[in-house]
């Protein structure tokens, strides 16, 4: 089997980050926080180590300002429920996911907030030009993607955060997709809010996710519950990142994404020159190809791309593929503005996601397969 | 090491739970939903599968109506930010869990609904009293905890959700504690919404929960993100229980608490076995100790009981106990009302929670230690 879905997960985890699981369930299996205990004590070093390795990764001056979730969608809710007050504006990329664009559209519907879509031609403006064109008196906040989901193109700008921040709007990046491929330093690049996931490129398991907070400004929970600490509390207690994270968290997971960050952190340089290369041998294969059209094939990008074919629908591709034990997706792809950008509302498009682990002669397959339809 | 926290979370993980982790992390790997390849669609198989086991463990009509959440704590919380509306009234007993008070609460401060909690005296009502005291013309909600996670007293009653569910009251168990334990049956006992946890007495891991929706009536989402299905709404597809699980789930977890159902079915009748003479065991030698003071003894219960004594706070108990490696837990135990109830609020109480694999040594290590100090 060929797995070229990594833009959706990473199927392929290190042995050690599996092994981090068990480590886990099997030696500790007590929950931070709730008792204690010499054994509770431990867990809950294990919480803060594994909080301080995601800080650090992310260039944070605080590296303990991680709200642990169960994913970046929950991170994204939390920050732009928690934070936007009425009349507030946001400005996002004709890029985002629809983790960004849904909780933004359903504050909007609600008559909370407002928010501008800069459009795939004005990705290249410089930040004030793009502050004067989408900025209102109201703006808030300034939301992009590290990458596309869908053409793997890279969205986020250092420029134009670090421009917005000197004008006083929050800076938030949703890293779901590139973090691990792409190093990003909050402190320097004056970002104030980073969603991330640990089941993609920081190589952890599904189930945890988190929240970034190098701001301080202030924002309210998005779940209420027990928290293990000031149980005495109608309320949450107002005391950071612990009350924000109600209800068990996910040890297992969270360890293991210390472990992932561990991993790509001692790997990257292989793991973005292997990717590279791929993604260059692939994206050249595909437009030698009659009939195949590639999307954003001239900008930076992280080991995603997408394309289309004149002949054959997107799902009617992937069905071929995965008749020859291809694993791609095809469709829609959670990015509807996206799809709108580019022009493949109607076609959906076919997204080949790529993983250092993966082989030329995979993509030759790829290629063979496209070239006989 | 003796662990006597089960009621945080179940230590002990039946190695064909770790197995089943294991498996998906390993040869499953890709997310449901997500793919229409061969291996993405086994992964949305095995999601159904998983929801399934758990609506027939919960006895549903419709064992798919179940959403998937992080924990118990995340399915309240959208079951009661979700379903709620301004003017709403719910009725709660003095044992719940604060992941039942505190959106409650925050519901409450924000003007929108109110709650009544029925008192410690008052829980031995018949159902039409209950009703006549504790309800007015805007009671929504009837909701109760499947026992307290702090002297393990069993506090739902049948009666009552049978009773008030036909008077058009909702009627709700928060089963985080007990559950696996005790049966229920959602048709049989006309229970409209059941929160539930994994990695207790279901034997999962943590990092999933859920709603159990017997109910059909409509809420919102919690959460708004990716759905995998659907990608071309600017909201979350109005689709059950998809709609309702934005984001990437957690599916080692969510494939491994089918696991863990099935041992439970497979093993309830030596687990309430071991437990039940457990308890007992443990009840009596507490009771013979001068100067302990064991709460809601009297009542059916499960597998936990809490105490205080007069001459040692409950921290210092739990240091006392933590220098022999047993592991409990003490002060606040994310149930306010609860402690209150019980006169608790200043001292805190020891809380000792059982698991079938303890061993009746252990419980003598325990009383010796207690009753040498």
């Amino acid at each position: 089997m060929i797995y070229f879905d990594n833009a959706a997960t990473t199927k392929y985890k290190p042995d050690e980050v599996i092994e981090a699981v068990n480590y886990y369930l099997r030696d500790v299996g007590v929950s931070p926080g709730r008792g204690s205990y010499s054994l509770g004590i431990e867990a809950s070093r294990m919480l803060y180590k594994s909080r301080t390795a995601v800080g650090k990764y992310f260039g944070m001056s605080h590296p303990e300002r991680v709200v642990f979730t169960k994913n970046s969608t929950e991170a994204i809710n939390l920050l732009f429920k928690g934070l936007l007050k009425k009349g507030d504006h946001v400005i996002i990329s004709c890029y985002e996911h629809n983790a960004v664009l849904r909780p933004l559209q359903d504050l909007k519907q609600k008559g909370i907030i407002d928010y501008s879509v800069i459009s795939r031609e004005d990705l290249g403006l410089e930040a004030d030009t793009l502050l004067e064109k989408y900025a209102n008196e109201n703006t808030r906040m300034l939301a992009l993607t590290l990458a596309s989901n869908l053409t793997g193109r890279i969205i986020y700008k250092e420029d134009w955060m670090k421009f917005f921040h000197t004008k006083g709007i929050i800076t938030f990046v949703d890293s779901s997709q590139g973090a691990g491929k792409l190093a990003l330093n909050m402190t320097e690049s004056q970002i104030d809010f980073l969603a991330f996931t640990g089941h993609k490129d920081l190589y952890g398991i599904p189930g945890v996710g988190g929240l970034c907070c190098e701001s301080k400004a202030h924002f309210i929970p998005l779940i209420q519950g027990g928290t293990g600490i000031h149980g005495e509390n109608y309320v949450n207690p107002d005391i950071f990142p612990e009350g924000y994270e109600a209800g068990t968290l996910n040890m297992p997971a969270i360890w293991a994404l210390k472990t992932g960050i561990e991993f790509i952190t001692a790997h990257s340089d292989t793991i973005r020159r292997e990717e590279k290369a791929l993604m260059t041998y692939l994206l050249q294969g595909l437009t030698d190809i009659d009939g195949v059209k590639v999307y954003d094939i001239e900008n930076e990008r992280v080991a995603t791309c997408c394309f289309t074919i004149d002949d054959l629908s997107s799902d009617k591709t992937i069905s071929l593929l995965d008749s020859k034990g291809i694993c791609a997706r095809g469709g829609i792809h959670c990015a509807i503005l996206a799809h709108e950008a580019i022009g493949t509302v109607e076609s959906g498009a076919v997204r080949i996601s790529l993983n250092y682990k993966n082989k030329k002669a995979e993509i030759d397959q790829l290629l063979d397969t496209l070239r006989s339809r």
